[in-house]
Parts: C-alpha cells; structure tokens; sequence
C-alpha cells in the first residue's frame, strides 16, 4: 500500500474490512463504504465487538474515534 | 443506497427510523427529520431506550454523538 | 411543525416549554426565550429538574447541551 | 428585560448579582462586571458557594462554565 | 480597577500576586508576569498550594485554566 | 537529528521504530509509514503494547495522541 | 529573563532543562529541543518522573500539557 499521509491507509481501505475503535473503548468491525477528513466514517456488515451484535450498517462520528486496524 | 459521503447515509435516513447512541452511551430511537453537518439531528416519535419513555421530538447536539445506526 | 434545519426546533420553540439536558446529566424546564446557534439558550419561569428549584431566568451554555425535548 | 439573544442576558446582567455554575458543579454569586462572547466574566464582591469564601473579584473563563442564573 | 472586558483583570494584574485554578482542581500563588488571550500565563515567585513547594516561576497553559482571584 | 520544528522529530522518524502514548494511556510501538501536522500517524510492524498483539498496520488519530517517544 | 508573551519562556528555555507536566498529571524533565505555539514541544535527555525512566527525546502534544516549569 502506497501510504504518502496517513488518511490514505483509510481511503485505501474502501471495500475492505477494518477494525475501528473508539474513544470510549468500543470497537467495531466491518467494511469500509466511506470516509472523510475527521474521519466520519461509514462501515457496512458490521460487527459491535464487545455485544457481537450484527447491523447492516454504522455511522462512526470521527471525533470520537481513536484508532483503526486492520481485523483481528 | 448510494453511499459517496460518510453523511449521506444520514441524509438517506431521512423519514426512516434511527438509533443514535450520544458520547454518554445513552441510546434514542426515532423518525429522522433533520440533520446537519455537525450532525445535530431532530428526531420524532422518539424513544428513550435507557427508560424506553416515548418523546414527540428530540434535538441531539452534534458533538455529543458517538454514532448512528439502524434500529435493531 | 416545518424542520428544514435541525435547529429550526429549537427557533420554533420560543415561547414554549422545553427540557434541556445538559452533558453532565442536569436537566433544566423553562419557557424558551433566546437561543443562537452554539445553541446558547435562556429559559424563563425555570425549573432545575433534580432540584425542583424554581429560578426567574437561566443560561445554557450551548457546548455544555446534549439535548432538547419537550417537557415530559 | 428584551432578550434578543443569549448573550443579552449576561450583558443586561451587569452591576447586578449572578449566579454562575461551571462545568465542575462549583457555584460563584457575585456582582457581574465584565463579559464577553466566550462568555469570559469577571465578577466582584463574590462568595465561593461551596466554601463560602469571599472575595473581591474572580475572573470566570468563558469555555468552563455551565450555566449563569440569578442567585438563590 | 477600571475593567471593560474580562481579560483587563488580568492585563491590570501584572506585577501583582493572583492564584489560578486549573481544571485539575490544582492552585497556584505567584506574581503574573505575562498573559495573552487565550489567557496563557507566566507566574514568578510561585507557591504550588497543594503540595506547597516554591518554584521561580510556571507556564499555565490558558485552555486548563478554569479561574483567577486575588490571593486568600 | 536536526530539530527545528517540535513535528520534526515526527517526519524524521519515518521509516523508524517509535512508541506511540494515547491519551488513554494506551501505548503501541511501530515502524513510522506516515504522518501529518495533528499529527494522525500510521504505524506498521505494530505491537499493542498492553495486549503484546501484532498488527500489520494501524491508524492512530492526532488530537487522541499524548505523546511519542522512542521504543524503550 | 525578558518575558513579554507568555510562550516567551518557554521559547527562551530552549536547551535548558524544564519539567512539564500533562493533563493527566505525568510530569517529564529534559533539555527542551524544540517548540511551537500550541505548545507541542521535544524534548531530550529525558526522565519519565513518575517511572524514573530515561529517554533519549520525546515529542509532547501541545494539548494534553498542563504546565510548564524548572526542574525541582
């Protein structure tokens, strides 16, 4: 992956399954639809980690958000 | 749905119900109405999940949102 | 009601009864009187929820609101 | 009093005594003498409510308070 | 003292001892010898109240800074 | 090193194992692939330092930052 | 020491040994390398106080700083 700044990790991950997680400790797992420069983000066939509930989709405000990694 | 912005898939919410979960963890179901950038929203025919009371409207302040997702 | 923009709500609700909750958890019912954008907000003919303190007037400071609803 | 906006309130206050709660929960009444837009204060002949301590005058900075309403 | 906004209190102040409060709950005594806006402040001749300890002089970052007051 | 700007050390870190401190308190150690003036950073060849897991990469965001330091 | 601004001292510091604390209340010590005006800053020849750890440098984030002064 040609990562020049760092939002480019997340642009380039649209499509592909990320780990997010949040401030408060909560994290989320799906695929990436969108992104922005905050980074709101937008996952699909998602997964809350800590209830294993499953949701169709997720919108993650990006000022609370405090990492994202590729899935465990 | 016709994802290219991470708020569009709020403003494609509109008329549709909603869960918000706030900073604090308190979750609120509802009717979107209105959002905008930050995203404060108006919801209607809102319920309280934390005490399930039924609220005619809400206005949720922006910076105080953690997420969106569609009700379970 | 027409809600175009989220804080039409609350520009609509002058004259009338609202609950304000702050971030901390305090929930403050009056008669709206003022708001701006932030939204900054003055109520009159207030009631201090948790107190049941009755004040002639109050200032909201608009970062430190969560959220808006009608009275219960 | 013609509250047009929020902040009228505070500058209508000036020279009389107010209430001020910051975000910490802690209570200053004093006699309003200054503000601004944030809204900064500086209050005089001030009593710390919770130490009931007096002082000559405090300066309040604007983005930690709460809320202001007339003292009890 | 002639203040017409807050920030004069402080600009008045130089020269003379002040204590400021942090958002932490921390005090600190000393003599103000510089501030700006935001107010960030240099203090010489200092007194750290809860543990006592004189230093020749402390940086307080202005956003951490919850209050000023004349000495007790 | 020549250090001029304190972000400096950040850019000439890349290509560098460094240490990276949340605010909270959650630290990861990598090699630097990217970064920018808040400063979001990503990191490969990553280790969490509290759970020891690896990661290929991960994306830390600027304002959750509390420091960076070299890998002890 | 010729302070007119503030950061003047922290600017007028520079390789000479300060003690900065963080709004968490983690204090290091070392010869500051470099700063900026929010004040992120580097510093070498570094203790961790409260772990009693030596670093070569460190990178502090400008917002998570509390207060800056001499070593003790």
């Amino acid at each position: 992956m040609e990562i020049i700044r760092p939002l480019d990790i997340i642009t380039q991950s649209k499509g592909k399954e990320i780990l997010v997680e949040m401030k408060n400790g909560k994290q989320y797992k799906g695929k990436l639809v969108a992104s922005d420069v905050h980074p709101n983000m937008v996952l699909e066939e998602v997964t809350e980690l800590d209830t294993n509930k499953k949701l169709p989709w997720i919108f993650l405000r990006g000022d609370n958000i405090s990492l994202i990694k590729p899935p465990e």
